[in-house]
């Protein structure tokens, strides 16, 4: 008998009628003799509503009680995902983060999970029960709720799956698997069967949202195989994330057997934005303090490039961070700048950062070039470039990013074009 | 420095505006040099809500999962207010009925509070921080969250001004105080000064909903103070509910120093149903076995009369319940009848039970006399009569109860007919 933990996003459990679809879906997989723990996300647009509210009343309220308030939103879907599933004759209980022992940092907002105790857990499971688990928290050592930021039901189900040593974790989705592109912007992109952990994490890294990066962490250290597949469609396999790739597309996948495809996705992330610190003095140690300072405050640089300006042998420093981070970036480049007594400041928001990612690129020079020559062939100018083993994003106007990737896909994925475009879901999660 | 427990109710946290009323409110009490717990109702219409949600999806939710759900309202609103305190530059934490220390018994939907481990909260009070505790729910022996059913909140917040020793615990709620009748029915109705604990508990029984009687049973075994007062007034010191009552109504009462009033309210109770079996054989045991049904059935059954028919020497046997029992007692009754082969089952909803309240009456012959008298001079005919030490309870036709309330109130408050009517919120918690 398998055990099997799933996971159900808040658009999936978004009203009355899609819980009792839920709850079919997870009869279902228990029908086929399977014991059965499902992680549950906040219903539809619940979250949001607490967050606003909390807004309407404070500015910037304390961790520890904005915690308490957004872990209740899945408090909420787990109880009814339980109750229906009782009522249809499948014996079901819901836990909390803390009762199903999900045990956080004492952190807030975005805290890590350090373990699950799992004996309340595999104490129902033991006696036939589903167990429904609520998604996004914890509770840390002085007893407080803990939330565990963004993806974090992923990584709450992920880890459960890890603690309880089950033999896989399901990710029920809007989409039903993981592209070779967005097909909103590709139509003819491919369904991945597989991929590997490092594929994925590189790809939600660069603006996939199949899954958040820290999820795709935590199921590489705990080697727990993922399956994204559709809430929807829940017969289609979706793809399968571990740690061996086979290489093969769902459709016409461009690897053979036993030879591994170059690039398994190309993904496109418009919220980047460019800076540059331009005639900062050849001085020893102002990167490192400028990179430093960034780093101490928890911001993420990108590319980064520095060149010389030959007439006053000062230096131009350009970089990337997400959007989200300009105004703390643009205050630490001002001190920065006050610090040396000179330099100039600028920013662009109106970049696009495009990536192909693959593990297949490992072995075989000459997939960057591919890549720059296919851009410039849609003339498509670079800003800035960055690579690592698995992985080249350039920098690019915002405005040609779709272009971009589609003239990526048709580089890397020449086949596809030639398939019969899919009807895709709207709502598909890139 | 006083200890004081507050608790605010739903209306009185129903938005974001009066949130901040409420934890403005709250500051108040803290800056007259109070140690502040308070305990927080969810946010207006959010429990019956979460009702619906349920409702449409299991008829019979299991209890545990019901309870889950329905104490994440409570676990909403104590966070808002602990943000908006600590905003306020009042540092404040909630606490949910877990963290709180409130162990209940394992019963769903309406637990009693077994004990309350005051540990957390304590530790917090002597940080000099505002607890803000949600309402109506404790945590059980299993782990599993367990809510107390109606007028939980209240009986929460006197459970914890019991435990922790409090000076009192103010309710604070949408009317100002205990009145003598609903002021919707009486506009000369006087708002009282004290109470004592059992005539409030009366009062509660027989109708006024200001406080639930198991609220201020709490507050009587543990021998706490309770203040009923308005959110929306809070200099107005409402009504003390006490051991000892002083007998003076707030404005023209009726006693003087050192000697009581006769009555302190007077209520109607709209939600009752008066059944009768007749043609019960005269056989011993047969009044014994239905209301011993109905006691294990968890029916209260308020007025009875037994009478003996001439012509054949059977009994008819008429009582009263509320109405949210009448299907349950009903299929008890027409198993007894079928255990007996024989009589008739009736009822009727259109009746309304009308009550007078007061320590007073002990001492004094002649008021239930008093209260027949000016019922007949309304032209109001009497179905059933109850009384007890201190209640005396007439069943009449539901038409005529404002009518009986009004004439009692003339009866036994002559004085206040002269006051001028006061302006009343039209949602007075009768």
């Amino acid at each position: 008998m398998s055990l099997v933990v799933l996971k159900f996003g808040g658009t999936s459990v978004g009203n009355a009628e899609k819980i009792r679809h839920v709850a079919r879906v997870i009869a279902d997989v228990a029908e086929q003799g399977n014991r059965v723990a499902a992680i549950v996300s906040a219903m539809g647009k619940t979250t949001d509503g607490l967050v606003e509210l909390a807004g309407e009343l404070v500015e910037n309220p304390s961790g520890r009680e904005y915690d308490a308030l957004l872990a209740t939103g899945e408090m909420v879907s787990a109880p009814l995902l339980a109750m229906t599933l009782t009522s249809m004759g499948y014996p079901a209980v819901s836990l909390n983060g803390q009762q199903a022992g999900f045990v956080t940092e004492d952190l807030h907002n975005r805290a890590r999970i350090l373990e699950i105790n799992t004996g309340r857990v595999q104490h129902h499971l033991d006696k036939g029960e589903i167990v429904i688990v609520t998604g996004f928290q914890g509770i840390n050592s002085k007893g407080d709720i803990a939330t565990l930021g963004r993806g974090g039901s992923d990584t709450s189900a992920i880890a459960l799956a890890g603690a309880l040593g089950a033999d896989r974790c399901d990710i029920y989705t809007d989409v039903d698997g993981v592209y070779s592109a967005d097909p909103r912007v590709v139509p003819e992109a491919v369904r991945q069967d597989d991929i590997t952990y490092i594929e994925m994490l590189e790809l939600a890294r660069v603006g996939a949202k199949v899954l958040h990066p820290r999820a795709v962490e935590t199921a590489r250290n705990a080697n727990v195989r993922i399956r994204v597949r559709s809430t929807f469609d829940p017969d289609n396999p979706g793809t399968l994330v571990s740690t061996y790739g086979t290489g093969g597309g769902s459709e016409g996948g461009q690897g053979g057997e036993g030879q591994s495809r170059a690039v398994s996705g190309i993904a496109a992330d418009k919220k980047q934005v460019e800076l540059a610190m331009t005639h900062v003095p050849d001085q020893p140690g102002i990167a490192a303090q400028l990179f430093g300072a960034l780093a101490s405050n928890n911001i993420s640089v990108d590319m980064i490039i520095q060149s010389v300006r030959q007439d006053d042998n000062t230096n131009d420093i350009a970089f990337t961070v997400d959007q989200t981070d300009l105004q703390d970036t643009l205050t630490l480049l001002e001190k920065v700048k006050a610090d040396m007594g000179s330099g100039e400041i600028y920013y662009e928001t109106d970049v696009a950062k495009v990536s192909i990612v693959g593990v297949g690129m490992i072995d075989r020079p000459g997939i960057a070039a591919d890549m720059f020559k296919a851009l410039a062939q849609a003339n498509i100018n670079l800003k800035m470039i960055s690579t690592s083993e698995i992985k080249i994003s350039c920098l690019i106007d915002q405005a040609q990013a779709d272009d971009a990737v589609r003239a990526l896909h048709r580089q890397f994925f020449p086949e596809a074009a030639n398939d019969e475009p899919k009807l895709v879901d709207a709502k598909v999660g890139y």
